[in-house]
C-alpha cells in the first residue's frame, strides 16, 4: 500500500505539528510504502519571499529527517524536484470541470477571509490531484479540510480512466478523526496564529520559558486538582504511556501537587524527548551538501515512480509524438 | 528582436492557412529571431485522441519545415519538449487575478458555443503567458481574437516584475489588420468548417477537382468579367505579382475569357507552386528519424533559451532551495 503525504515547508515546528501530524507521518513508514514530499510549489500560493521559501524548504527537510524519516526506506523529496507533476496538472486540467473547482470550500473560505482570488489558489486542487495521481497513491492521510480535495482527485481520475482506460489508482482519503488536538499554552488549540505554541528545536532556556507560561488555575498546592481541565496535564500526557498517565493523574487527584513542579517535570520531559532530535537537526543543517544529496536521491526515486504514470499519460494524450 | 509564435498542430493545411499565417511566419525569419513552436499542450484543450494529436504534431512540423522553416536559423520545437513552461505557468498562476481570466472573451465565447467549461480552457491564457514570457519574447504576432491574451500576459508580467524586479520583457502584440482574407471555393472565408478549402499537399487530381469547383457567375465567355467579384481571380492573385495581376485583370475586362480556362491556369499555378513543397514534405515524413532529430535540436535550443528565465524565476521564487 502506497501512502502519500505532502507538507508545506516551514522551518519552525511546535508540539501541535509534531503530535498532530509529523509523528504520524513518520510512523506511516511502518504501515506501508511512504511517499512524502515538501510541498514547495503549493507554498507559492501564500509565500512570495523566495529566500524564506528556500530556507523553509531545507529546514522542513531537516526536521523530517531528524524526527525519523528514513530516506532509504521511504521516498522523501521536494515537490519541485519532480516538475513532471506540473505537466500532469495541465493534462488533468482538461478533465476538470470548472464547477468542481468552484465548489471547493478551501478556495471559497480563503476568499471569504479576504485573501486575493488568484489563479494559483483556484487551481491548487488540480496540482494536488497531480501530486496524488502521479504516484498511483492508494491512501492519502488528510485533515478534514482537505477531504474534499481528495474527492476532487477521485472525480478527475475517474474521468481520465473513463477516457483512456485504467491509468490511475483512485486514492482513498484517510481522515483520522481521532487526532489528539494538542492544547496550547492557553488551552486553545496550539497554533502559531494564536501565539500559544511550545516550539521544537529551541534552546532549553526558551523552552522552559514557554512551558512556565502554560495557563493554570489558582487551586492551592494542597488541594486536589482536575487533570482533565489542566493544560499542563493535557500536554504532558502526550509524552506518557497509559501507566505513567494514570500515575500522574493520581498525583493530581491526591492534592499536594504544585503546578510549578509539574511544569518543571514537563519541561525536562520535553527537553529530554527532543534534545536528540534537535542535535540531529542541527547536524543535518550544518552539512548542507549531504542534505542536498539526500534530497536528490529522494527526487530520483520519486521521478522514477512518476515516470511510470507519465509514460502512459504522454502516450495516451499524444504529447509523446 | 525576438518574435514568438505558436501554432496548434494540424496535419492538413489549406491555402487560407498558408497565405493567412504560415507564409508570414516563415517570412518572419527575415525580420528577427524567430521562435516558433507546435502548440501541442494547447491542443489538449480540444483534442483527446492521442494518436491524432501525435500524428498531427509530426505532420505540422513537416509542413513548416517543407514550407521554409529553417531549424538552424530559427528555434523550432514542439511545446511539450520544453515542459519547464508548465512550471512557469504555475508560478504565474500565483500572480494572476481570477478576474483577469474570467474576463477573457475567448473562454467566454467557447462556453457560449456550448463547449464544456473545463479548467484547461480557463487556464489557457496562463499557459500562453508562460509560452511568451519564458523566452522573453519581444513581439507576438496574433490574430485579433488573441490580442486580449497578450494583454493578460503583459498584466501578469508587470505584476511579477513589480515584485521581483525586471525579470520579464513585456511583449508587444503584433496584429496584422491587413491579413489577406483568402476566399474559399464559394467566396466565403476559406475554412475547414465551411468545407470550401483548397488543400495543400494533395494529389494533382484532387487539387484539380477542388479548383474546378470554385463558384463562378454565369457570364458568357465572350462578355467582359469583373475580377473583383470573381473567386477564381481573388485566389489566383495570391500567386501573382502586381504586374501579373494587372495582366490577368485586363484579360477579365477584355471579355473572351472562359472560367474553365482560367481555373486550369490556376490549377497549374497552384500545382507548380506547391509541388516542390509537397515533395519535400513527403520526404521529411518518410525519414522520421531525421525529423525527430531536427525537433530535438529545436527543443535543445528552446530549453537553453528558457533556462535563462527559469533560473531567475526559480531563484526569486525560492523553488531553487
Amino acid at each position: 500500500m502506497r501512502i502519500l503525504s505532502g507538507i508545506q515547508p516551514s522551518g519552525s515546528l511546535h508540539l501541535g505539528n509534531y503530535f498532530g501530524m509529523m509523528k504520524k507521518m513518520i510512523d506511516y513508514q511502518e504501515q506501508g510504502e511512504l511517499f512524502c514530499f515538501i510541498a514547495n510549489y503549493h507554498a507559492m500560493t501564500s509565500v512570495s519571499d523566495g529566500k524564506a521559501l528556500a530556507k523553509g524548504t531545507l529546514e522542513a527537510a531537516a526536521n523530517f529527517l531528524a524526527l525519523g524519516m528514513d530516506p532509504e526506506r521511504s521516498t522523501f523529496w521536494v515537490q519541485s524536484d519532480v516538475p513532471e507533476v506540473q505537466e500532469l496538472a495541465w493534462f488533468l486540467s482538461n478533465f476538470t470541470p470548472m464547477g468542481l473547482l468552484e465548489r471547493c470550500h478551501s478556495y471559497k473560505d480563503k476568499i471569504a477571509k479576504g485573501i486575493a482570488a488568484n489563479h494559483g489558489l483556484f487551481a491548487y486542487p488540480v496540482l494536488m490531484s497531480a501530486d496524488i495521481l502521479i504516484f498511483n497513491s492508494d491512501k492519502v492521510p488528510v485533515g478534514k479540510d482537505q477531504k474534499q480535495h481528495v474527492e476532487v482527485t477521485r472525480d478527475i481520475a475517474a474521468k481520465v480512466n473513463n477516457e483512456y482506460g485504467e491509468i490511475f489508482t483512485l486514492p482513498e482519503p484517510d481522515i483520522d478523526d481521532d487526532v489528539a488536538t494538542v492544547p496550547g499554552l492557553d488551552g486553545q488549540k496550539m497554533s502559531k496564529s494564536y501565539g500559544n505554541t511550545i516550539d521544537l528545536f529551541q534552546t532549553e532556556k526558551q523552552l522552559r520559558k514557554q512551558i512556565m507560561r502554560i495557563v493554570t488555575d489558582p487551586t492551592p498546592v494542597e488541594d486536589p486538582k482536575d487533570p482533565d481541565t489542566c493544560n499542563v496535564f493535557q500536554i504532558y500526557r502526550l509524552f506518557l504511556d497509559k501507566e505513567q498517565q494514570d500515575a500522574l493523574r493520581q498525583r493530581y487527584l491526591a492534592g499536594g501537587l504544585g503546578y510549578g513542579d509539574v511544569k518543571q517535570e514537563l519541561f525536562e520531559t520535553v527537553r529530554d524527548y527532543f534534545t536528540p532530535f534537535t542535535e540531529r537537526r542541527n547536524a543535518i543543517l550544518e552539512d548542507k551538501e549531504t542534505l542536498h544529496k539526500t534530497l536528490e536521491m529522494g527526487a530520483q526515486k520519486a521521478r522514477y515512480a512518476a515516470s511510470k504514470v507519465m509514460r502512459k499519460i504522454r502516450k495516451k494524450s499524444g504529447i509523446a509524438y
